[in-house]
């Protein structure tokens, strides 16, 4: 489950969910910038080292396409390591990013070789050698079809990635579905069902090969939902009364902070 | 409306209320930390200003007991004016808080002569004589009663300070609309009505001398509310095909992250 | 002068320096750290802010190629400005940075016309019109000779650039002093000297169109060069007693910390 | 030996000392701020953290009072582990911070029972049985006399501190030799000579009981003499083109930035 916060990554624990997706689209929303790299790797470095402090599940880290070149990524893959991540995901595409909206309409891909030296660049970074490295193909999204979306993912596996991420905007699962039936390598594929939310878990184990589902922008969007909704009735009823009940209590974010812990910690060494 | 990030003071300032609480029990909860100054002044500071870059309403900055003495609050004044805050309330605890379920139940206030030092180098610190400075106290947490509620208030008015802040636990609003009707000073009265919801605009006009409520964390409420629902939902259906339609859409994200304006920025000036 | 910290800022301020270089060369060396983006635009306008909260001269704020394209720039001049900068330099190069010993080789500029945007997204960004845009080209560093580097200067002014810098790595002031004598052009030029330490200022006087020079990254040589001699000869002489008369006393720290200034405001406000 | 940076610590590593004095009063002069609790313990774990991803030795963190009570230490120590250091040193004065110059002149000490509170809550918390808990005490220079001091070591060895940092403030080591002569705990002592330089290393080693001595302002004194001296040239001298045989070269500062591990990695990867 995405998360952009501590909190977030431990209501995510709380709820079962077995891994926490460091989302760089949530942090960009939550600082209320657009996912254009406008939000530094310090800033979402500290977010995962916030929540690796926090929450006890797996981090795995949107690092996008590794701030830079294969140099960049020795570095990345150092710094995400030493923050608490277990995992990050980097994409084939260029820097910097392009809206979708952009009139230039430029949505490019690295060269083959090039994400390649970068796979291999993360593999050779990282001190633990259960450190995972998941390469993200945009093929799909870029328009380039799935022969060309199998073949990166192929060349990826080549240059050394633990797993491969297909990505696609399409409005139904039959890309992404036709895609992991096509696909032939032995590392195991991530997805990311936003656009197709009808692909569910059920429907995802009957393919077999998918070893990750990331839920990558609920987090964000189910905060916005309820604070747009309680915001709106405070201003409408001119005072908190009415809404009191709908949320929950402050004792509950009292125990979110862990003052549980803090009144034994006190009682032990308050002197 | 209190405020954790630039995401919650845009819905804030889009829902129409009158300034951001830039809490710092919002942001400790955030992180998934106790308000007991875990959260530093540098990541507080950090949080002010990102909300200032993002959206347009006065922020009201919560310093605490302003992070030392009158000297620590010389050096956070010019911070948080530099940052974009346009006020801060700053509180007559001892430093550091202990929880009120600390064993020692120490919740102690400094002298008044020390506060009124506090305040005064506040004033003497702001660069801008616009920045409002608002002397917060804890007389009746502390269980010092009204007299002396009062006779702190009057004291900090003398120092200078702009406004005050009244706080109560109790569960009702008689023990604040009895303050406040006993209030003699000139400068306004600002209450945070969390334990008695209540005391809504309506019952706050008529006492008069109140101008400024704060929400002090139904931003961080209603969106813990809101995640625990669709995270325990996701889990439960194995998957996300039921809550798509619960949530903003990824567009509405889009929008606050001010997407629309990236567009024009690209038409302009990718060449 | 180049400064890489607040304190560096002040003893430039104290040596009659006209400004500050906020080089991003000088603050990588300061984290240890190659000058290839390895230092986040969050890490430097750290840096910026708390010289600009520190120093009294204009800061002209190292930007690199603007962290990105166009859009980015927008951002990046949004936050430079806000954090204290009175200029910023913003270069030709493509990103990422290559270091000029790489195999590859590659020291690729961006079409001029890509830059143009560039320069034009930052001058529609900035509040303040005196807030001053420098376009830095790289065509004598990149080998494309003073014809090419011409032509963009004054592309770079047609597109509303306030200064034109003009790097270069030659070991003679030659190619610089030719470049400025054949400019035609209406903005003045700046120059960076490091590599031809004899183009002193009377030279540098006699050109001209000159109106900045900039010490690129003599705060941090210096220092190191300090450093390594102290650092020797405590290890060597087995303790500080030989070295303490030969570098400047605790209280000379004590002065540029500004305790001065606390004994004042500790007379007055602490009570 | 102390370090404000990244690279004051590789330089003291190349030395050829035994660890780095992660110093409160060295950051806080880099930042231009006094030593008064300014620089927060977010900007103090930052540096630390990068100090230890660039340098090899063992980092001995200076945390103050513990940025609070027993709680705020639990907090601390386990940010500290997090960030890198090995050690941290923890003293008994009251927060905030007084500077000795203060008109009221107080400099006092927390309840022996209180700060050995700090110290269990610090043993507490680490993970590592190895990460070190140095207790230092103020009694010298608080003028509490060698009794209290003794008393106070022993009361902190009694609480679990793993060595006892005796700080004094005299001209001569009298103070200092004449406490560690008394001293009968088992756990070593760690002095900081700033004031009494004469007690070189094998005086000291003639007492024995010292297992540790921080050199504790030397690199930034040296820096800011080097600072102070070369621009003061570049001013006078109009131009670098009289220093620049008497600082380090730029090759040497691409040396300290680890440029031949990048070229390395450019040839390995970069494709």
């Amino acid at each position: 489950m995405a998360a952009h916060s501590p909190l977030s990554a431990k209501l995510a624990e709380e709820a079962g969910f077995d891994g926490i997706w460091a989302s760089g689209f949530e942090l960009s929303a939550l600082y209320g910038m657009p996912d254009l790299s406008f939000v530094s790797m310090t800033q979402h470095l500290d977010m995962v080292r916030a929540m690796s402090g926090s929450a006890h599940l797996p981090i795995v880290a949107d690092i996008d396409t590794g701030y830079g070149n294969a140099i960049n990524v020795t570095h990345a893959i150092a710094e995400y390591e030493r923050a608490g991540a277990a995992a990050v995901v980097i994409e084939d595409k260029t820097f910097p990013k392009v809206s979708s909206l952009a009139s230039t309409g430029r949505q490019e891909l690295v060269r083959i070789e090039e994400f390649q030296g970068k796979i291999a660049a993360a593999l050779a970074s990282r001190r633990d050698p259960n450190f995972v490295v998941i390469a993200r193909t945009e093929a799909l999204i870029a328009g380039l079809g799935e022969a060309e979306a199998l073949r990166r993912a192929a060349a990826y596996e080549a240059a050394g990635a633990d797993m491969i991420l297909i990505h696609s905007k399409q409005k139904t699962p039959d890309e992404v579905e036709s895609f992991v039936r096509a696909w032939s390598g032995d590392v195991p594929i991530v997805i990311v069902p936003t656009a197709y939310p009808e692909m569910n878990e059920s429907r995802i184990s009957a393919l077999r090969k998918i070893r990750m589902v990331i839920y990558g922008n609920h987090a964000i969007r189910a905060s916005v939902t309820a604070m747009k909704d309680i915001f709106t009735r405070i201003r409408r009823d001119g005072g908190i009364h009415t809404v009191n009940e709908n949320i929950v209590s402050v004792e509950e974010i009292f125990r979110l902070q862990g003052m549980d812990r803090v009144k034994i910690v006190e009682k032990q060494f308050l002197r």
